[in-house]
């Protein structure tokens, strides 16, 4: 017996000893988010019930239980995440930013009426280089309040859209319009070329704005801009943002033109890849969603849009079975929806595809959270960088508050998030490491300089239009 | 000239004199809302830009400009409503409110096995009437963060839901459900009668509460339930509440057992009247929809529900047409939505609409505010006493707050709140003259123990289910 109490003293002192210089080895990182019910969306859709994650510089280090990794781990700032979800960061595959000045500026209208009556006059009108500044300063300030990280952009003057980007933090896809009219920016095919090489070229290596081309639609753009600006985006190893069979229209009319349809089309002239982000894809038969999964290409679903529009419904139930990654998107805050709330769309992607199958199976809470997060990566070729929670990802992260009737009581996670919380509970953001709101207040933008100049526009607009 | 000089002086001196009497004169109120955007649903449908509402006691005494409102009236109190909007409170025409501790308890899962598999079960496992108040009490806190000022129910142990919606200071048209087995409070046909009885003698003359009968629906209840239930709603001169052609099924069992649509053997068995609020009406042809129109049948519309459970979507834009009185409600918060933001149901409303018809004109922005404030208070029969901002009618109203990025610029009034404002959005509440909510901080129920409560019952209902 005495030799066995002296060993298990030995032992205790070894114990304490090599506790105490684990403690001195832990590593220092900025800052652990500590104690949350963690949804990671990683492979295995680990859901941790009291996890932590570490953040250095701008990368996720650890995910894991909290003991774990706080045993590990040193930060030198804690956010406290106890009765918090923690999700990666909302990503909005496809919008306009600019146009959130423009938001509600003729709705209930037919499309045609409402790009040629209204927003192209008022394009002319009233955007420039400083309107779209503040159109996205605006803009982000609304995705930041709805835990929106990373968006995809395509408007007129990006590189502007590009720095207010940077200036508020957020991870931007900003895609330069290519279209076959004078576009606000760009008057000929050989500026908007140009614009976006040097565009292209100024952001290459940015932590947070990749740079791409993007042709308007196939609608809208000859066959050698559409591959002009294609070969520009594979020169670069950029992305191309595409409109892809949105409209009944369009898919007619290259039904009659080109004997196929848009995605075959685009197919024929060499332009789907892995770097193709297609907006809508609502006119997409089983062949075209065959080579959609085939050339990897990433397609937008944009329920409040094509609902509101009127536009279709794309069938996105089929084209996950497919295997092509289908993300979530806003569309344009002016005309088709008219906000850039993601959670929004996650509920509505699912009772969209509930309804439209008379299926309630149709699509589940847990594949329209994936759609917003992990989906929406893999819809921007960006899956490695961020979409989930794992150690080597981007810090992309955001809090949401169960602190609220509409959170009480849980029973399914998705579910909650899916159906039952809003974007105004979204608590807390960052983004590459870096805290863009911290308990509802936003830390990189000027928020009420932003609301009354967006004041000021509305007035502006009205009068070029003559309105009252 | 000097006699015309002399007049104009005395002119002059009279005026000033009336003026100061008038001032003098000034009517006490106990409140005015001062100086905000009043969008009043009146007939006219007027927007004042500068607008005041003057309230004494439990109802409107004056809407106007702000300069003639204070002109008129002193308020005792006064709520600063400039840069706000000022709405008549929203209207949920339909829902379960008890249900909001069942929240997200199975979503993603046929009508069928939800019902009989999941939530029956839990039903008869949990509900009891402390379930009910606390389940009432969160309800009232979500939907008046949401700007609902009244709600229709259907449920078990009414009188208790009744009891906290008053204590919530909420108004409400809450029916007490009839139902062809047992159900949570009672267990024969006779209990049901005799319940709701004495549940409709205690609450008649009562200023908040509109108590009901509600016989379930046709697939539930046998003729005479509903003719007991229609009796009894008459004899009181109360509401009569039921789900009416929610289901494809519902439609085909009485077309086969009947020889006709539900709506027509309501009609049939002399349920139809100007007391009936109709939930759903999914399934209604245009024979139908004359008769809903001709005998005044108020029609509620869930389009959350709808799609969420895949039962199909109801033809308002023919409804209106035909003259019906459709309201929107949100439906249960389990399995059917899952929250109570009829915010959310104004904006789906126009956008299923509009999809399902391939048509972006099928209902407007002002449509389906009209659906949410006046055209609901017509589906309850309650057009004179709420819905719209008018001297006489209960000061049922809630302040917007325009202060947030999704807010600016604006625009168009109702497509901005059709469109892109939020619940989270309402600032202030006021119901029968009582201030509910200010700056969104809730005055009449005890949030904390609210949200408390309710993560309790998440986690014993559970337990009753096996549930991790």
């Amino acid at each position: 017996m005495r030799r066995v109490t002296r060993w298990a003293k030995w032992m205790a002192i070894a114990v304490a000893l090599s506790g105490a210089a684990f403690s001195q080895a832990k590593q220092d990182v900025d800052l652990i988010v500590s104690g949350g019910i963690v949804v990671t969306m990683d492979g295995a859709r680990a859901i941790l019930r009291d996890g932590s994650v570490a953040v250095k510089g701008d990368a996720i280090v650890s995910v894991g239980p909290r003991a774990e990794v706080e045993a590990r781990y040193k930060g030198a700032q804690t956010i406290d995440a106890r009765g918090r979800l923690v999700l990666p960061g909302f990503i909005n595959g496809h919008t306009h930013v600019p146009m959130t000045l423009f938001r509600g500026l003729h709705d209930d209208v037919t499309l045609n009426d409402w790009l040629y009556k209204y927003i192209f006059p008022a394009e002319a009108k009233n955007v420039n280089e400083e309107f779209v500044r503040w159109g996205t300063r605006l803009a982000a300030a609304e995705q930041i309040r709805s835990g929106v990280t990373t968006f995809a952009d395509m408007y007129y003057f990006e590189d502007a859209v590009a720095e207010e980007t940077k200036a508020a933090g957020m991870r931007g896809v900003l895609g330069e319009t290519f279209i076959d009219f004078p576009a606000p920016d760009n008057k000929t095919n050989a500026e908007m070329l140009s614009y976006t090489e040097k565009f292209l070229k100024r952001w290459q290596g940015d932590a947070l704005i990749h740079a791409a081309p993007a042709p308007h639609s196939i609608y809208t753009c000859s066959k050698k801009t559409i591959q002009d600006a294609a070969a520009l985006a594979r020169k670069y190893h950029a992305p191309l943002l595409m409109h892809v069979s949105e409209m009944k229209k369009e898919w007619e009319d290259s039904e009659k033109a080109n004997g196929m349809s848009p995605v075959q089309y685009l197919e024929k002239i060499g332009v789907l890849g892995p770097d193709l982000v297609a907006a809508h894809c609502i006119f997409v038969d089983e062949a075209d969603r065959k080579l959609l999964a085939e050339r990897q290409v990433g397609c937008v679903h944009n329920p409040s849009s094509n609902m509101m529009i009127a536009s279709g419904v794309s069938p996105v139930p089929e084209m996950r079975a497919a295997g092509v990654a289908v993300g979530l998107g806003t569309d344009g805050p002016a005309g088709s929806n008219n906000d850039l709330d993601l959670m929004e769309e996650i509920d509505l992607a699912a009772k969209l595809a509930k309804i439209t199958k008379m299926d309630p199976l149709a699509l589940n809470a847990k594949a329209v959270v994936e759609m917003a997060t992990i989906d929406g990566a893999r819809a921007l070729h960006m899956e490695k960088e961020i979409g989930s929670l794992e150690a080597g990802k981007k810090a992309d992260l955001i809090l949401i508050s169960l602190d609220a009737p509409n959170a009480v009581p849980m029973y399914d996670i998705y579910a909650q998030i899916a159906y039952s919380l809003k974007g105004s509970d979204v608590e807390t953001v960052m983004i590459g490491g870096r805290v863009v709101m911290r308990e509802r207040k936003l830390l990189t933008i000027d928020e009420p300089a932003v609301l009354e100049k967006a004041r000021e526009y509305g007035k502006s607009v009205k009068a070029s239009l003559g309105m009252e």
